[in-house]
């Protein structure tokens, strides 16, 4: 039996026989060509039907996948347009001689490492899309080099990585989980896991050996590991353990539909935490009553210049759509700490987490905001539109954001263009804010408590520190004592109190918010059905206590 | 005229001429001796009269500022008796045939050197000693080398840097301020001129030239800046704040021995806060009620080792022997976050000030605390003694070293040793503890509110990061509100509660902080009469508003 660990990325335990995803070699021996002109010819055959794949890709991605992810086969097709690859090409054929598929894959190798060698992180990451077109002018001019998922019964995927094509090509009915080298938390394998909802594991120590192919697996999501061959006790309690896991799951399908409530009439409102169109849409498969915090740093992030307002607005647009009314906060820009971005320029910080980040930024560097809110005012058209601000610790700090979101909106009606409704809130995520939530309550229409900050800051204890461990305690009086006061502040004011941070889905505390009338909490899209679980287990007899 | 700024360790301003404080150029010819006996003989002798001048220099330096600093001139001595330095010399004697003066300043330079690149800080800092005790026996070989300040009147002395034996040589009486190249806010000539109360810059950007010597100058050490040859009108102008500044000052020393009262009677102790035994001398000369706050970590930096028990108990029994009879607060060690030392091993974090930092390191190497702990305990005879934990967020925090003192008693009495009564409180410095400080008041004798970290808690805010300051509200609410909850909780549990950070002494909060019926403020020493003075006007006519 061998056992190996990785990063999960998916839920579930998944058990069932290995499938090696292996690239096949392709043919790439250099030839010397005299029909220059002939070779060329085969080239930009290879190169329009290379076009109409990715195009094709776009599509099936937008529908399954998401626009965002989609976007990546954009940005492939306007490299396979790039005069400079294709001059690099094109010259190592008419000059060098040589056949098409040894230039393609010549310039596809070169440009990937000038691509690696840069410094900005957005750059760098076009390595990866450089190599993933080459191969595919490579597999359509000599017919290898694809992979394929070539089996009757659905299996464990194993393989180096998933580059994005591969991903969206991928027959997901044949998928039971998927097990990676290479890939993060936030790769295409790591996308494609959470929605399709099974098991996946990246940076995981595994080889891949040949033999490997067809033998028997389990991949526990949970704990973290793949088994080969696992030992018959062990394949018996992962088979239990799979059983039981869904039996839970089907429970909480089975709660799709059904009301917050709990059994004496109180009720709350469960919305879901989302990073990306994409996840809007698991939001709304996982029965989320809308988006509680859309955090909209990572339309920032991995890249060379911040978003345009026409991007933003297309995202926001498309996360509203899909939301159909619901509602969704998005919060604005909460970058600096431990998310930086190299076009903003920031400085190292001796203590980034309580330094120059969120609002902070924004109040700096006004236009990134205006660049945000018109977005957001444009698009809020689509639905039910509400904006959050992070790290706010002052009423004047307030008074400056809602000017400034005044002033945007202004000017766009000036322009003549349609501007929605928007709600504006603010994130409670320091101790200040908590303290004197009586007096920012008058200022704006509701507040969200963002729990992992405001714990943090309030033991002074940075979470992200091993040390600190044993000195941590995530239900510390203090913190629980600061939500309530700011809960009870916001109903003083006549406005609405949520949480969004890690406590929001804590089920041990979910009794004593619903007893501190909190009105809504936001948690991750899979805990969306588990949260609404325990707010229908309160008060039920047996345990009420 | 010219003007160069430096970093300010004094106060107040001083007008006067220069003194350029030179050492004279030692005779450092390197001869051949043929009797090498007798050059050996008068090493040996210069030998003895070093160690004569050191032992005097000690005792000269205990009078005048304090054991602590005079420790040096011990380390002086431990080194003119060390083996490798004298071998050094003497194979320079008797191999090299040189003469006594040139093997000393070669095995001094070269000493200096091997410290100078070592790794630790202790032994970098060990460079200069070195230096400092070749020099002293190149002076007695050669009659040559030593600095003298040789003025009738009083001057403000130039200098590249004073060594301690010059620190503590120079005649107190000559010296209206101190300017040097070198030197840092915790440097000997930092030392000198705070308890000489006389202005002193450090790290000034001044050339030494001779014709400097001499000319009239202006030291402003409220603004940092050095005049020479200044303008008639900012003469003048120096003059006039000068004479203010006298005029204040002497107004301030008519308040030593009177009640910290207003003058509708209500009180408030005003202690001192210090670093060091010689700070004691300084808070009893500014007529401090105790020591609200003996930031014990001063002990520990700069050092290749933790401070051994006794060293500790010498030093607390200075300072409770000093204060006869008043109270003293030690502060237990709060090291990591910005003060750290190379034998204690921390790793660098990300967020120190968040880190594993004060009772954290602490509770994890109890050891240290317990060292601590019992030269407390055994210093407590002498005096009025109190011992405050940093960092504390919990009760299970106090129960533990609660439990560890209590143990340190009974050990320190089984071994027959005597021990003193000594009160045990917490610092309320973090969010966390001010909002619990209704249960913790029950744990612990005392409350002392450390506002410089209490206030970057709660607001997130790295005081040390300085893009941060048009976010950065000293007086914000939600600081004031923790302040008056936690003395409200300290009087209701029947406990005092004082403030030792920076707020204390700030006069603007003086009123707002009786109201509070905050039981003692803690502020620097040159702040006490100041604060005095606050506290006396409060319900004056025409103050009281």
């Amino acid at each position: 039996m061998i056992r190996v660990s990785g990063k999960c990325v998916g839920k579930g335990i998944a058990i069932g026989r290995l499938y090696l995803y292996e690239k096949e070699n392709a043919v790439l021996n250099k030839r010397l060509v005299e029909d220059e002109k002939s070779e060329l010819d085969r080239f930009e055959e290879a190169r329009k039907e290379a076009a109409r794949e990715l195009s094709e890709l776009y599509e099936k991605a937008r529908k399954e996948i998401g626009g965002e992810e989609a976007l990546i086969f954009e940005i492939h097709s306007m490299m396979l347009q790039d005069e400079s690859f294709l001059d690099s090409i094109r010259d190592a054929i008419f000059q060098g001689h040589v056949n098409a598929e040894y230039a393609v894959h010549q310039a596809g190798e070169s440009f990937a490492e000038a691509f690696a060698s840069m410094e900005d992180e957005y750059m760098k990451a076009r390595s990866a899309d450089v190599l993933d077109i080459a191969s595919r002018l490579v597999r359509i001019l000599t017919g290898f080099g694809g992979g394929s998922l070539d089996s009757a019964e659905p299996v464990i995927l194993l393989a180096e990585d998933l580059s994005p094509s591969e991903t969206v090509q991928m027959d997901k009915n044949k998928l039971l989980a998927i097990v990676t080298r290479k890939g993060s938390a936030n790769s295409h394998t790591a996308i494609l896991a959470r929605s399709m909802n099974i098991p996946a594991l990246v940076q995981t120590e595994v080889e891949l050996k040949p033999e490997y192919h067809g033998k028997r697996a389990v991949v526990d999501a949970g704990e973290g590991t793949l088994l080969i061959e696992p030992a018959e006790e062990l394949l018996e309690a992962a088979v239990k353990k799979k059983m039981e896991a869904d039996r839970y799951r089907s429970g909480l399908e089975e709660l799709k539909g059904k009301e917050n409530i709990t059994s004496d009439g109180r009720s709350v409102d469960i919305f879901a935490n989302i990073g990306s169109a994409s996840d809007a849409r698991l939001a709304l498969r996982e029965d989320a009553g809308g988006i509680g915090l859309f955090r909209s740093e990572f339309l920032y992030l991995g890249r060379g210049e911040p978003p345009s307002e026409e991007e933003q607005y297309e995202i926001y647009k498309e996360v509203f759509s899909c939301m159909a009314g619901k509602k969704v906060v998005i919060r604005t820009l909460d970058i600096g700490a431990d998310k930086q971005v190299d076009y903003l320029g920031l400085k190292t910080e001796e203590n980034p987490a309580m330094g120059f980040r969120a609002i902070r930024l924004c109040l700096s560097d006004p236009e990134l905001l205006r660049t945000q809110l018109r977005a957001i005012y444009r698009a809020a058209v689509y639905g039910n539109a509400a904006v959050m601000f992070p790290m706010i610790i002052s009423e004047v700090e307030i008074r400056q954001v809602k000017k400034l979101a005044g002033e945007v909106r202004e000017s766009l009606l000036r322009e003549g263009r349609a501007v929605g409704e928007v709600e504006i809130g603010i994130m409670i995520e320091t101790p200040a804010a908590a303290l004197i939530s009586d007096i920012l309550a008058g200022e704006v229409d509701f507040f969200s408590i963002g729990t992992n900050d405001l714990t943090q800051y309030t033991l002074a204890i940075d979470r992200q520190n091993e040390a600190l461990e044993p000195f941590y305690d995530p239900h510390h009086e203090a913190v629980l004592r600061l939500i309530r006061m700011t809960v009870e502040n916001a109903h003083r004011a006549g406005i609405w109190a949520g949480i969004c941070g890690e406590l929001a889905a804590d089920t041990s505390l979910t009794e004593a918010f619903l007893d501190m009338e909190v009105d809504e909490l936001s948690v991750s899209v899979s805990s969306v059905l588990e949260v609404r679980r325990a707010v229908r287990a309160i008060g039920q007899k047996g345990e009420a206590g």
